[in-house]
């Protein structure tokens, strides 16, 4: 592994062709945005290229694919944009690429270092370094590669709102208006646009609310019946996990998540002083400071929970 | 009146001293952050100068103030920010200073042209033309200034997600944030924060969405009970309003609110091209046309539901 800038990354990538671009499974608008503001970049190129992503894409990320369909070909070259860990590809695409991706464009300091070469820098969002690559390849930004990179920007952000947000993120936000980024369109459908499933899905997570630590700690439970009763699915929970944050008074907001296996996954979503990826860690997760995931150990879910508030105790009697 | 340029703005200032700064009447973030930053800059520049409002300023405002209080004094020169017409002043301020006016910056393009002196734009936020008389007063943005004119920029675009953003508004929040603004704990403040009661509120008025033609117009009940059981009220409910047309394929969204007296108000949110003042106008109503009120009318809540419905109905059919 050796770590490259963005001007070695796109030396990388002109020497290239028959390129894959890999995303993240659970595709968020940040690991999309950035495979396919990429993926057209290299398209203008001249490349042959397509990407690639275990799960599904939802619908609302249409606008982001290339007008045609592109032709199927074996990749000579693997690139995995905004995936901290092989593991995060999924099972199909871990079992075919682990260990062969050539490069990683993240902005993870949690990366698990697993690529050839590597563009690797604290930011917001892996967008702002996926522009910087096209910058160095000297792609001009179309309308779309701008609202691919604003999506990432502004999804990986909570529309600028959180505390990950720098002065570059803005400015990269001010030039993708500049290039035509259809950012309140974009907007509209990732922060306001609610579905009735998930509607329905938020009444029955409201209900299962619980408060620890004075009101410091908010938790809140999705399980697989709620899917079910409600019609909704892991595709619509994006936004839920930062909902027990936003209660007055709350550092630490809990979501845990049952899977289909019965196993829960648990979300951390916090605010200074308290260190979401330091408290992911303790149970072998990570992530971000204020936003980080790990699963929930124990013999089952009372038990996980006791484990975790645990944690979450114990820092809190530290501030 | 004449219309004047940031530098003749700052120029005027520069001349003046006994400088009264003054806000509009339920003053919102873009006024605030206005007349603040205005003040801190004139403080810095040895000035004497106050702010005043008619309505009392809401404490999570208290950040923008100046740590200690400032002297009265008699003004000799008065200044509106982010006001459009001087009845938005308050029946007080307006007695007092109606006609009086030497100096206005405003971003609203209906401002009724009644100070001496007219700085107005076309822009996100107020904020955005004070920061430039700022620049041209030569005035160094300190932290706290550079805080009230990111207040204004986040909150009059619903955090950069309206299409009123432009890219000088990012290019300016970007600038903010080099200067130290405090946005996360702005955002916290302004956008984030949900209360308890709130939540519950929410979890009992989704459990009263009705969808009516075709999933088109969606409705939601806040009946007194509601609050009752929930342990909020009217001053919670803002962005309630905004919920039901926030719903995949929702044209129409309606909120039917119980007053203290049985009868009913209905806020009526729209997508284009329906056109929410119309429909309000057919039951003694107004607004604009996404957003608009009446009351409802009918001899029970079935009843005046049922002949509200059939107007929506009526103009849905049109399109």
């Amino acid at each position: 592994m050796r770590k490259v800038n963005a001007a070695e990354a796109a030396e990388l990538l002109k020497a290239q062709d028959s390129i894959l671009i890999l995303t993240h499974r659970n595709p968020d608008g940040d690991t999309l945005g950035s495979g396919f503001a990429l993926l057209h970049g290299l398209l203008a190129l001249g490349k042959t290229v397509r990407l690639q992503c275990e799960d599904e894409i939802h619908k609302k990320y249409n606008y982001m694919r290339p007008k045609t369909e592109l032709p199927a070909f074996e990749p000579k070259y693997v690139v995995a944009v905004d995936i901290a860990d092989e593991k995060l590809l999924g099972p199909t695409l871990f079992a075919e690429y682990s260990g062969e991706i050539d490069l990683c464009i993240d902005h993870h300091m949690s990366n698990t270092l697993y690529a050839d070469a590597l563009y690797l820098r604290e930011c917001a969002a892996t967008c702002e370094l996926v522009y910087e690559v096209l910058c160095a390849l000297g792609v001009e930004i179309t309308k779309q590669m701008a609202s691919c990179l604003y999506t990432g920007l502004s999804t990986d952000t909570g529309c600028f709102c959180y505390s990950n947000v720098t002065p570059e993120t803005h400015e990269i936000a001010a030039q993708m208006l500049r290039c035509g980024a259809d950012f309140d369109n974009i907007n509209r459908i990732m922060f306001e646009t609610k579905t009735w499933t998930y509607l329905k899905l938020e009444e029955l997570v409201l209900n299962s609310l619980e408060t620890y630590f004075d009101g410091r700690c908010a938790l809140i439970t999705i399980t697989q019946k709620m899917f079910q009763q409600s019609g909704s699915n892991e595709s619509e929970c994006d936004g839920i996990a930062s909902l027990p944050r936003k209660i007055e008074g709350v550092l630490v907001g809990v979501t845990l998540r049952e899977r289909k296996d019965g196993s829960y996954k648990v979300s951390l979503r916090t605010y200074a002083p308290m260190d979401a990826s330091y408290l992911c860690s303790k149970m072998g997760g990570g992530g971000h400071a204020r936003a980080a995931g790990c699963d929930l150990e124990g013999k089952d879910l009372a038990d996980g929970k006791q484990k975790l508030l645990e944690i979450i105790r114990t820092e809190l009697e530290k501030i």
